[in-house]
């Protein structure tokens, strides 16, 4: 697993401080450009053609700066005027967070953008792909990305989600929809489909290719789904919560090979089909039977995605599992009419994350006689540039 | 004019650093609590009764970390942890940009949330105010906020704008709406609207009461204007721009009391005309006559509204100018046509910013015969509560 340590101290509890080490200064390209990811007019961070990061910031009273970036902080040095610059090895591909550190201090860079993951908003960073042409703005037919608020009777309160709305549902007044719900990972929220994801750009232009079914995409948060009163649950949307708090059910009380995440996909279970499912059945034209739902998620959300659809195989006609392990033949056969309901089931994940998901599709399809898939990301870990070309793969073979 | 530091250096040029003052200490009241504008979980920065901010971060090996809001830095101290806390005096109630700074170096501060404003990404803080009801997130038929791409014929790019759809959009599918343009100031862009303004909980709240009537709201980005190869334009969204470009026609060119921003209104002007109002007459169910087409702005963007109103009477039946200045008869009475077509100028303004908007109005209506309001917003200067409460004024009255 390739997570960054910054990913698994903000998701696994006690935060753990990286590894110092030195810029890199050897053998380095000299065509640095802005990252696409800079906030406009903004120089740095910059990234140049063998992938390496540079960052740069004035702190003229500094004594220590460094860029923290997967794992490692790399040291910056000063110039004369209070400028630090610094420099990393290669990254993989494709988006990642990242921070600075100035005298101890763990900020967001204020050149970059502000993402969500790994537990805060904080700075990211895109690396060139090779591939990174499907995820761009274009000039196709145009869907929208709606923030969306709603009551919950679950939790008994407002909650937020994203809602995409592809162009044909603007210009064709009367046609419904069917609808993807497409989740998060750990320490990640709603945010994370809709901006890092790029989940509209992906699906105009694969619709406006020919290549994917106009369908309404709806991401909400995992995480926040406690009851009030119970202990430990995250809070709404931008409501302080206090520190230190552990969700219930958190990894460590029963990982992915102990059968799933315990409470988290519990108090989402609730949520989905209480009250977004309802909503979202109630507020737009949709196709409202299972043969017209899909259910995706990514990491824990694909976690969640697996728990969910093995126990409700009749809700959902097409189920994505992204960077959350292979499921097993044994798994699939333990639900009573999943491969009989289920019309796909797509299992990814990064080529770095070595998880068997092309492999256990295919046991899967063969011995249970069901339509499975199984998809790797050539040279990408457990990160955002794996999911992308997940959902980018995914979309392309539901409601066929 | 209560700008803040930080907005004046990055809207006017010339960086200033501002004057450093110690951390209030004296007649404290100890009731902090965090910010409703800070991420989920953190606890910091917070407020007081006093509206007093309260700032902390763990910078152990720095010499000087400073609160920077509102003009002043405050020293911040050292516990022997290596935490660092400061608080600020007063603010005025309503949302402010800040930044910290350690040692020597402006960041975000890693326990907000993230605006645009001051011409960056950054901190925010909202200072509870005593009407901050009106603007919450409320158990009513709810609206959307939609991020929407086009082509603009103009810039030749895509451009980037949110729009805003009241619930019966959805709930009513053969009706048509009415549409408001809004814009935001210098140094922000088109999420200010979206996100610290709460354009849709202000709309959704009000059309609840039956206070407002149904309507389609559009913000879009009145500075990333200049077509291909004009000189020293803003970019698309995104995409970097070189450092140290300055716009055309910006302030010092031709400030409001010379006849407005010259360059600045002129392209906004081609867009809106040109791509915003077609793409969304044809995209969306809009009742597409002057009658039912309203445009408002705040400060810059109310000064381009001026501009581009006054030359262009029969284009909109409203018209709402937010911290802009207050309008002189003369310049009303120069546009033929302004006050036979226009059914109403509103102009408002923060108390603080002693603009005489409502004598302004009462001056154009008495001379002229049009329907011209004043609204002054107490306690408050050039912010955003000013201008969250100019749309509630102004949401009132237009489309009736």
């Amino acid at each position: 697993m390739a997570l960054s340590s910054l990913t698994v101290s903000a998701q696994f509890g006690a935060p753990r401080q990286n590894p110092t080490v030195p810029s890199v200064t050897e053998n380095v390209v000299e065509d640095f450009k802005p990252a696409t990811s800079n906030q406009d007019s903004k120089q740095y961070p910059m990234v140049n053609s063998q992938r390496m990061v540079r960052a740069q910031i004035s702190a003229p009273n500094a004594t220590s700066v460094g860029l923290d970036i997967a794992g490692k902080i790399y040291s910056m040095t000063k110039d004369e005027k209070g400028v630090w610059t610094g420099t990393s090895e290669p990254q993989d591909e494709g988006f990642h967070y990242y921070q600075l550190n100035i005298d101890g201090a763990s900020v967001p860079d204020p050149g970059s953008l502000y993402y969500y993951g790994a537990s805060r908003w904080g700075s990211g960073i895109e690396i060139p792909s090779t591939d990174q042409d499907f995820w761009q703005v274009k000039n196709v037919p145009q869907g929208s990305m709606s923030e969306v608020f709603y009551w919950s009777t679950y939790t008994e309160k407002m909650r937020r989600c994203h809602v995409y709305l592809p162009n044909e549902y603007y210009t064709n007044p009367t046609k419904k929809f069917p609808v993807l719900y497409l989740q998060h990972g750990m320490g990640e929220n709603e945010y994370g489909w809709a901006e890092q994801g790029h989940t509209a750009q992906i699906l105009d232009n694969l619709i406006a290719e020919g290549k994917a079914v106009p369908c309404i995409i709806v991401m909400d948060n995992g995480l926040n789904t406690s009851r009030p009163g119970e202990a430990g649950g995250f809070g709404g949307f931008g409501g302080p919560r206090p520190q230190g708090q552990r969700p219930q059910g958190a990894p460590g009380q029963g990982g992915p090979r102990r059968g799933g995440f315990g409470g988290f996909s519990e108090g989402f279970k609730n949520v989905l089909f209480n009250d977004i499912i309802p909503m979202v059945e109630k507020n737009y034209r949709v196709i409202a039977d299972p043969q017209h739902r899909a259910y995706a998620g990514l990491s824990m959300g694909g976690m969640q995605a697996r728990e969910i659809t093995l126990a409700n195989p009749e809700k959902f006609a097409y189920v994505g599992s992204f960077s959350s392990g292979a499921w097993s033949v044994d798994q699939v056969k333990a639900s009573e009419g999943f491969a009989k309901n289920v019309r796909l089931l797509f299992m990814s994940g990064g080529g770095k994350e070595n998880m068997g998901c092309v492999e256990a599709a295919r046991n899967i399809k063969e011995q249970l006689g069901m339509n499975a898939v199984g998809y790797e990301s050539p040279g990408t870990a457990h990160e955002w540039h794996t999911w992308r070309r997940s959902l980018y793969q995914f979309a392309q073979l539901i409601f066929k």
